[in-house]
């Protein structure tokens, strides 16, 4: 087996600290078992220190032997075409954790990450809302209804979705009691308290040595 | 083979013909000549009446066989698997299909569909202008240096980044020559002109329908 690099920031301020996006590759190893390392790129520059492997300076980016990938969605794809434990391996299990995981990039973070951006320059009742409460109500519907978005088990489409919902200007708008009820499952998973510990112990450690 | 169904609204105003998401499904089906159908949901009442198909109460979704998706993004990928006129058959071209397809998405859609949601709603100045204008400059960029995203041939990803892309608003924001370049090689191509005059003659259909 190629060996997996999950690349992050060497260090970022305490707000983004168990956000930073490496968490759901970290995560996402943690629950399939699969062995990586951390490496980083310098936060200062990073609009231009590593473009050639994140064309938008982000992270993470993911490198398995050869290739490498940016975008956590589809490092979190390939990382489930590894183990059954984040994707089944059925035609319509496969395909409905890929329709789940664009699902929280394209129909729920499109709208929830705008409006964060907003709330964050000072706008907090912008014109986003209420199509973001639209969204999160349709969503919250179908949580009441059942435990995890694809074939009654926990799948990638989860860890994605857990983690977009999971940021708490998120959580105290409105009152959707399923949702809060799934992100409180999804993050109460092993998988999950050790990637969050393991980042915020990486830029804990980072702060030392700038110290 | 199975039979693949494209599901699309049976009408919709003026505003959005030719941008309606089916398209997406359309252009791929024509590229990689496989069979399809459309079928239609209603446009009236589309928050409630599909909701079993569609959680979110939009177009397009896909039937293939037993196996039903929603996400064009999603649609698109399955697809895509299906020929490798969408998407070269090695591990590493289909990777990187995979990467730029998301990063379409969620990297690119996710700035600029809250942007042009706000300049709909009379607040074209707003403060997603910043966000974007970066984007949209780092894949300029990019495109000004290859002609395609993957493997120096048209895929998926191409046909999912072209169509955020050849929104008339954002064509005519700022001075991208590479991307307006891109742009028009992708919709030249006659896979998509099919596709773009089989949407417009349906909605036309509809209104002849209803006169």
């Amino acid at each position: 087996m190629s060996e997996l690099i999950i690349w992050t920031y060497d260090w970022v301020p305490d707000g983004p600290r168990g956000f930073v996006r490496d968490l759901r590759l970290r995560w996402a190893c943690e629950e399939a078992e699969l062995p990586y390392t951390v490496q980083t790129v310098q936060f200062d520059d990073r609009q231009t220190n590593h473009l050639e492997r994140q064309p938008f300076g982000q992270v993470p980016f993911l490198s398995d032997g050869e290739l490498q990938l940016f975008e956590s969605g589809a490092g979190l794809l390939h990382l489930a075409r590894k183990s059954d434990k984040l994707m089944p391996r059925d035609r319509v299990g496969e395909a409905h954790t890929v329709q789940w995981t664009i699902s929280a990039l394209n129909s729920i973070e499109m709208v929830t990450v705008p409006w964060w951006f907003l709330k964050l320059s000072g706008n907090a009742d912008n014109d986003l809302a209420g199509w973001m409460g639209m969204r999160l109500q349709q969503l919250e519907n179908l949580l009441s209804e059942r435990e995890w978005l694809v074939a009654d088990r926990f799948t990638a489409a989860d860890l994605l979705m857990a983690d977009v919902l999971r940021v708490p200007d998120l959580r105290a708008f409105g009152n959707r009691p399923a949702t809060e009820a799934y992100v409180t499952r999804a993050t109460s998973r092993p998988a999950f308290k050790k990637a969050y510990a393991d980042q915020m112990a990486h830029f804990q450690a980072a702060d030392e040595q700038r110290a």
